[in-house]
């Protein structure tokens, strides 16, 4: 069973063609353009898959199925993207308007959804029956997967992580709220703590490192530095991760999935993240039959969020 | 199709004989006496669920099946209780045990999981399939269902809602770490606030509701004296308001279940809680479409846990 799974971003929407190993056979790309009509968007979805199935070898008529992920909420039962900040769309039946131009079944789902059910499946989380997926990007998202099965939430919204409550009274967020997960283990959380260290601390070599202006430090930066040893990146480094290590806590006492996978961004950190973030979650020395839960890195980059997509109509 | 169900608690064992409309027939007790051997605590619970087969006119082979939720993880598919700390059970083979004294198919859950899909299936969650029920008790623990069934967790220990950290670095837990939602949500977290306030402010009518003595104050008496307006327990009450509104709004962003049922002794306050609670949820003005989750008080009582032991097998 060969599947087509779109990936559709703010910039671009990438196609791939699934093979049933969870290998992608082709791929191809169209720019996003946002803020154009829905219908020629649609279009461009259904180009970017029919280029894709073509290098593939493939007629779309072939695909058993088609996914879409999206960046904000939808609702495969009825066709519906529910709500799509970055694209403006809101309650648009984006099945129908793929259906003027494919006759496959269209399945709908969240990008960070499919992308978790990606790694899940044929990534990082690969055997396993469960799973959290964060990604920490710009933002900080989540995608749940239960069971071997995407949980939605009851209309779409499942996964806002990122707006979960962190510390209480703390930073303001974009939500219009304070103190939320994304200002303290996103990207973003990481390079203001970063500024902020450098502002107090002119010597710290994340300075240099961003030629002295401190709107050009970037997160992979501070995380050189602090592999480095520089003593105020280790400490910003040290205050991020007890943030994520405090998050990621509670997703293991509260849903106990089989594993915590990390993506986005920040997680190309790799073991340098993932064992500082390790060594502050629970172990469970007071029963020494139950296990620990491993928290590993995303391994699927940016394909996962084709594959899962071409995985949505099966989960 | 008529069940078995039994609620394994500290200090009291419940089995309740469940109609297939969600209607309890038949009742029987007996004390639980934790300490002694296993064995004899399974003959007592196949004792207590043969009498109230009985008192509703049944031979226990006549059940389709019997539940039993612990107070710990137990494991279903191995039908070993693998953790309680209460009843000093660990790694136990409770469906063997009964099975001494039972012919029929016996389940395993948790009990704060079972309560809370009796409530979604039978009481305040009914008609919906998805919720988080959280009980407000000497301690905190929640149950989630979702899709109808409930989630366990890989290895049964999903659900602790009470040891997710919600003020880093706060209040002391018996878990070992700080600042956990118990120490803030529980009825044990509101005395603490209620007689911090009394050490402050003598003038409390809280003071004169205890006698003058602290240790007798409960979390009744604090929420009565903030309904009838006493300045002090008003300001304690909405502390513990603003605590528990994080913690439900968390589980609304992340998990988004169709309803969150409150449970436990504290959410006898009713809608005095409710509404004070459900004002400071999340409200989706940038979406209109997008339904706010209602918050309710669980009304199975103490029968919910029979109730959804009953049903454990089924979910």
């Amino acid at each position: 069973m060969v599947r087509g799974g779109i990936d559709l971003g703010g910039t671009h929407m990438a196609a791939g063609i699934l093979a049933e190993d969870g290998k992608l056979l082709a791929v191809a790309e169209r720019p996003t353009r946002p803020g154009r009509p829905a219908e020629e968007m649609a279009g461009d979805l259904a180009g970017a898959l029919e280029e894709a199935a073509e290098k593939a070898g493939l007629r779309p008529e072939e695909l058993a199925s088609v996914g879409i992920g999206v960046p904000g909420a939808a609702n495969d039962e009825t066709g519906v993207v529910t709500n799509c900040n970055n694209l403006g769309w809101y309650h648009l039946p984006l099945r129908e308007l793929m259906h003027r131009y494919i006759s496959r079944p269209v399945h709908l789902g969240n990008d960070a959804n499919a992308a978790a059910l990606a790694e899940s499946r044929y990534g990082a989380g690969k055997g396993t029956k469960s799973c959290v997926m964060i990604t920490l990007g710009t933002g900080v998202g989540a995608g749940i997967v239960l069971d071997g099965r995407v949980w939605n939430g009851a209309f779409g919204y499942a996964g806002e992580i990122g707006h979960m409550c962190l510390v209480p009274g703390g930073v303001p967020c974009t939500c219009g709220r304070s103190g939320c997960v994304e200002q303290y283990c996103s990207a973003t959380g990481l390079i203001r703590m970063g500024q902020r260290a450098c502002e107090l601390f002119r010597d710290t070599r994340m300075m240099t490192e961003a030629g002295g202006d401190l709107s050009r430090l970037n997160a992979r930066m501070i995380l050189d530095c602090a592999r480095d040893g520089d003593p105020r990146a280790v400490s910003v480094f040290q205050e991020y991760v007890r943030f994520l290590a405090t998050v990621i806590d509670g997703m293991i006492v509260l849903l106990e999935p089989e594993m915590i996978i990390l993506g986005g961004g920040v997680s190309r950190a790799g073991s340098f993240l993932l064992d500082a973030v390790s060594a502050q979650l629970p172990r469970w020395e007071a029963d020494e039959k139950r296990p620990d839960i491993p928290l590993r890195a995303a391994c699927l980059g940016n394909e996962a969020g084709m594959i899962g997509a071409a995985l949505l109509g099966d989960a």
